[in-house]
């Protein structure tokens, strides 16, 4: 007979991976308010302010805007299998984990895929998206804006260019962007996207929001197909969270009560103020990097202010390096994915954990690190980092 | 501009209907705990903890046991798209909502599905199901083994006896049995179930715990073609519960402090003695309803112990006397969904929620409610309620 084993007591951490991020208290505390059913009137009303504060975020006015019920990669999967129909063809621009899973999750919607591979920690050059797609008869091109797996930024507009001449539709991962970076999804055109609650929404994971534009939503009525989800079946979920309000699946209650908080203080805080906070600390962490000697990923230009890569100095056991930081810090950092494995580190600062604290301990934890394996820099990347605040 | 939503202050509810159930204190607070991140050793642990939890309520040794990061819809959806190839013949026993629901699940993943239709509020005739799967080669035979639409419970040795005559596998819901009746998987040789966190289990809804025998993971090691959904593919997400620990979506860690914490008091009562509970506070629900001169939909030996179909009198303006219950006593039961919309109540007394306490003013209140509405009984409900926990 399984004991049943004791109350968890999870450590206070300070999350600067890739996500999940710091949560805020308020936050943590609305997880915890009291469960109604999904079709209680107080809970409906909660369930239209979420979809106001997502179409704030989002910058949309998209009518079909609300989170699915499960995390970023349910998201994805959300809008290719909605979009797509079996036969139909899509053009990916990758350079990273999340584009790669676009193809993977589109290929197996029945998609006909083509991939433009872009190198890890570069932007995609939308002139190669374009070349490739050109004469192709696509239904729609799909790349990331934030890459969570190289830390790069890709500006949509490019993108929306390309998808214009290709007369496609242009669907975006915003996972790591919404709320730390500025998304425009109505003035970029897009189509569709997608986001995650655990990055610069700084809630926990567990939903993923989602918005389509009109154009779209008309070529989800266009079907001809049943979408091969039903779990993801935007056809019926949208009833639910439309004035129909008829049950498709049991929302995730109080999962819904953090991201409603979460929303809130972004929007208490404000879009620009809150872009502005993680564009100051993310400058004053590069500034400290490059004073320890270290070398970031990705160039300048191309940058993602919430998550930046850190290639790991020759002779450095990188994993021993975040081991430290867990053990003596309770500081989380995040490891390379796929190719990238072994050679860098992803320090995200994201949400509510992007601010100055988070950055002067992230450089003194770094530093103290690699100190123990003889790693040491000529520059104090606290004054770095400090320079960077007194010039703000 | 948006402008930022108030802070949400949920009422409390009594939750009596088909689910989410109440939410017991220390599953809210689990919920609030600090968020790690996903490949945080104490995270790891509390997994471990919480698969060898699950098993035990589960009533399995089965290594691919976990909960998926969706409600259970997302569960029933894990189960057809990884054991069902294109082409595949799948018999599905439907009465009631989740039965319908499983055949258009099964039929979107691309089988060739055999319904076998039966009346709603009875238990499926196994003779039925045998004569229609005969001959027929099928790969599944599915069913659900607690219909939260009509309040039946269907016996899975029954299912067993024609799976095994038909050579098929046997996919059982579990979703409104787990935490509440008898589950025995292992003894009744199911090959995959499902379940949902916000039944019986008292947690809120947004987490689906799976389980898979070691002959349907022989069937999905000899699929020729990849599962069609990427976010539940079991083949990737095995990787992340077992030892490999592989990244592949980020799991929904609060949640699942919830789940931990909801399945420690699973253990903590004993499931015979939670079990036990869930029956008696039920025969006390029963008479008082009878007492109250209602009928209940489904004949006794049928019937489901944490749910409960209740037929509307005639004259009866069942909408009206849902809103009562919430409007004067805070308190929610369910309506009927699909052919018995109108016709029925769905009253739950799951996990936490089955109390006598709950029991008795939720007798107290249907009778006022009722009363409003000209509609008064001869005999006393809280005195029968009373006698059978006399006898008890």
């Amino acid at each position: 007979m399984i004991q049943p084993a004791a109350p968890l007591s999870p450590p206070s951490r300070i999350l600067l991976g890739p996500g999940p991020s710091d949560v805020p208290p308020s936050i943590l505390a609305a997880l915890g308010k009291p469960t109604v059913g999904h079709l209680d009137p107080t809970f409906l009303a909660a369930m239209d302010e979420t979809r106001d504060m997502l179409r704030a975020v989002f910058a949309t006015e998209n009518e079909l805007t609300f989170p699915m019920s499960g995390t970023g990669s349910a998201g994805m999967e959300t809008c290719f299998v909605n979009l797509i129909e079996p036969g139909d063809r899509v053009l990916i621009g990758s350079a990273g984990v999340f584009g790669t899973r676009m193809a993977e999750v589109a290929r197996r919607a029945g998609a006909e895929v083509t991939v433009v591979e872009g190198e890890w920690g570069r932007a995609l050059d939308p002139e190669r998206l374009l070349a490739a797609g050109q004469g192709g008869a696509f239904k729609l091109l799909a790349a990331v804006h934030a890459e969570t797996s190289t830390g790069v930024l890709q500006d949509p507009r490019e993108l929306r260019r390309v998808a214009d001449e290709l007369d496609a539709l242009l669907v975006l991962d915003c996972v790591t962007s919404v709320g730390g970076v500025a998304v425009e999804l109505d003035a970029w055109k897009v189509d569709a996207a997608y986001s995650g609650t655990q990055k610069c929404l700084a809630c926990p994971p567990g939903l993923s929001p989602v918005t389509f534009s009109k154009r779209a939503v008309e070529a989800l009525s266009a079907r001809s197909t049943p979408v091969q989800s039903w779990y993801l079946d935007l056809s019926m979920i949208r009833n639910y969270w439309g004035s129909e309000r008829a049950y498709h699946h049991t929302a995730p209650i109080n999962m819904l009560y953090g991201l409603h908080e979460a929303l809130r203080l972004v929007l208490v805080e404000g879009l620009a103020a809150r872009h502005a906070r993680h564009r100051t600390n993310a400058a004053a962490l590069w500034a400290g990097l490059e004073a320890l000697g270290l070398e970031l990923l990705v160039p300048a230009a191309e940058r993602l202010v919430p998550l930046t890569t850190v290639s790991v100095p020759d002779g450095i056991d990188e994993k021993k390096v975040r081991a430290h930081l867990l053990r003596e810090y309770s500081l989380e950092i995040g490891g390379g994915l796929g190719p990238l494995a072994g050679r860098v580190w992803r320090i995200g600062l994201m949400g509510s954990g992007s601010k100055r604290a988070n950055v002067e301990l992230c450089l003194a934890a770094l530093r103290s690190a690699l100190a123990e394996q003889g790693y040491t820099a000529d520059n104090d990347p606290l004054a770095a980092a400090a320079g960077v605040y007194a010039a703000d």
